[in-house]
């Protein structure tokens, strides 16, 4: 049985589509067990499901504006820090969270503990490409600085990912940099190239740049994690701003206009379909002892669902403890 | 007469489209004067203009492909180099290129030179913004690496163009950063951020999120060399991803989804029309002594037409000279 910590009480929609997703999830999946933290009369409103699934009541919760190492601290019976603490204690196997993501990280690092030889656990996503089948990029921005070691362990973490997680024989890694040519960018850029191109247990085909990602360049980016940030949000400011100005072309172009959209309708909801990442899971902070996930906080029920369905591959595939055990070089 | 030297033999669709652009801007404005390098035979077979414009043949020019300072170095007849040298010898007050970015920010650097007191000249574009007004961002790739002080220049530089170009009276200056709060960042931000705050000649906001850069959040985002050459690339990736989804979505979604593409086509062009750059002009290297602007290597003669007219802007509002004199301290 995967045990699950879920916090209830993270995210836009909270308890509600929390609670949603997991019942969903757990009349699909009948190896799953998920302990569900936070308001316990709140969340009996909407959990249906009865079989393998507990409420641990708390009243604390971490909102969306705490100082997130302070809150992990201060608050010590949030549902969050509850949730990180079950699976420290062995009571639960990974961690679901759609709330604050400092709070999460910080919960992953100093709770859940890193894993042994791993300096910075990275915030890892698998985004969108124009076939479908999508890249992971880390760090997103768990860190702020990182070294050329960082990088090459994330090309290691990314690389176990996708080869675990989403079936990928020999995952493409690409280092992000300003130009494809190997002599290309900063000396933290040429150092991490160095580090990948001598790892003969990496499929390296170079660097890559930012305009190829969505064309599926790669299957693993390897990024530090200010400029994994900055990519990651102008991805997502871009796609939001450009879909924004389709809804207004549509509605500000008459009648006609929204004749053509409504015939279009099926083909844009796919389009929409495509560029939503939920579908995918969530965010992992990879590095830590266990699976942490950030699901986005305007997550409804399917993209909870989604996280859930996310963190049992993990769980089935062992992708932490592999991962664990070829850092400590056991 | 502002003179303008055009390196003709740059860009994908060179010499005609180049030559083209020339021959519009020379109908439109008469207050500029065009040199046009490159191959006088080629040049002469879409040159339609007949005053205020002259060819000066030369059979060198620098490939899309050839290392910028070797190219610089070694191909001293080449058009570009060519057209650079006439700005440096005062027989031109501006260039144009479409062709090899790196050559023409060393041929930037190296011929045309420095301002005094500028250390790194970054490049900056002006980008879409779903309000249609657009932000100018810098430095967009000219520099892997700069310091607190590189990117203070950017601040004032940016300032200076978005007030005289753009004709913004107080322009927001935003320091693009991994979240919005003041104690955000790496230290190469947060002392950024100490020297933004602490001129009181800028309407310094804050850090901005690329997330926030579509939306408008501010009129001059500052960031390095290697961060902002990211974001531009994932904004560009990421819309050309998704016009090509969306055609993909029309033609494969049927009869219906045809006709009502068709119904939608003009909406659907003003879109595009919003997203794409080149009708405000090119790419300037600011902080170099003469306007050298680089338009896009897919331009054609209108995105041509539009960075000559930015240029002539730029040289109207005596942009480059008044930003020489505020460094110089004259």
């Amino acid at each position: 049985m995967k045990k699950i910590a879920v916090d209830a009480m993270g995210g836009d929609y909270a308890p509600q589509a929390i609670v949603e997703g997991v019942n969903q999830a757990l009349s699909d999946f009948s190896d799953i067990e998920v302990q569900l933290y936070g308001d316990e009369a709140k969340i009996k409103q909407y959990l249906t499901a009865t079989e393998r699934v507990s409420i641990i009541h708390t009243d604390e919760k971490i909102d969306s504006d705490d100082e997130p190492t302070r809150a992990i601290r201060n608050k010590k019976n949030a549902s969050m820090v509850l949730a990180a603490k079950a699976v420290k204690d062995g009571e639960a196997d990974a961690v679901l969270s759609a709330g604050n993501t400092g709070a999460l990280l910080a919960a992953g690092f100093f709770i859940v503990g890193r894993i042994k030889n791993i300096d910075r656990p990275g915030l890892m996503s698998t985004l969108p490409t124009v076939d479908g089948k999508g890249f992971d990029m880390l760090d997103l921005g768990a860190n702020a600085e990182n070294t050329a070691q960082h990088l090459h362990q994330y090309a290691v973490l990314g690389s176990f990912y996708a080869k675990n997680v989403r079936g990928i024989a020999q995952p493409r890694v690409g280092l992000l940099n300003n130009g494809t040519e190997s002599s290309k960018g900063d000396p933290l850029r040429k150092e991490t190239y160095e580090l990948l191109a001598a790892d003969e247990s990496l499929n390296f085909i170079g660097n890559v740049e930012a305009r190829d990602l969505m064309n599926g360049v790669a299957d693993v980016v390897v990024a530090d994690g200010f400029t994994g940030n900055a990519v990651l949000k102008s991805i997502e400011g871009t796609a939001m701003g450009i879909m924004g100005l389709l809804k207004t072309a549509i509605t500000g172009g008459g009648l006609r206009a929204k004749l053509g959209a409504l015939l279009l309708k099926d083909s844009l909801r796919g389009l929409k379909k495509q560029l939503n990442y939920s579908d995918v899971g969530g965010a992992v902070l990879f590095g830590v002892k266990a699976p942490v996930v950030k699901t986005h906080g305007s997550s409804d029920a399917k993209a909870v669902y989604s996280t859930i369905r996310q963190i049992r591959t993990m769980l089935e595939t062992d992708v932490v403890a592999q991962t664990a055990r070829e850092f400590s070089g056991e």
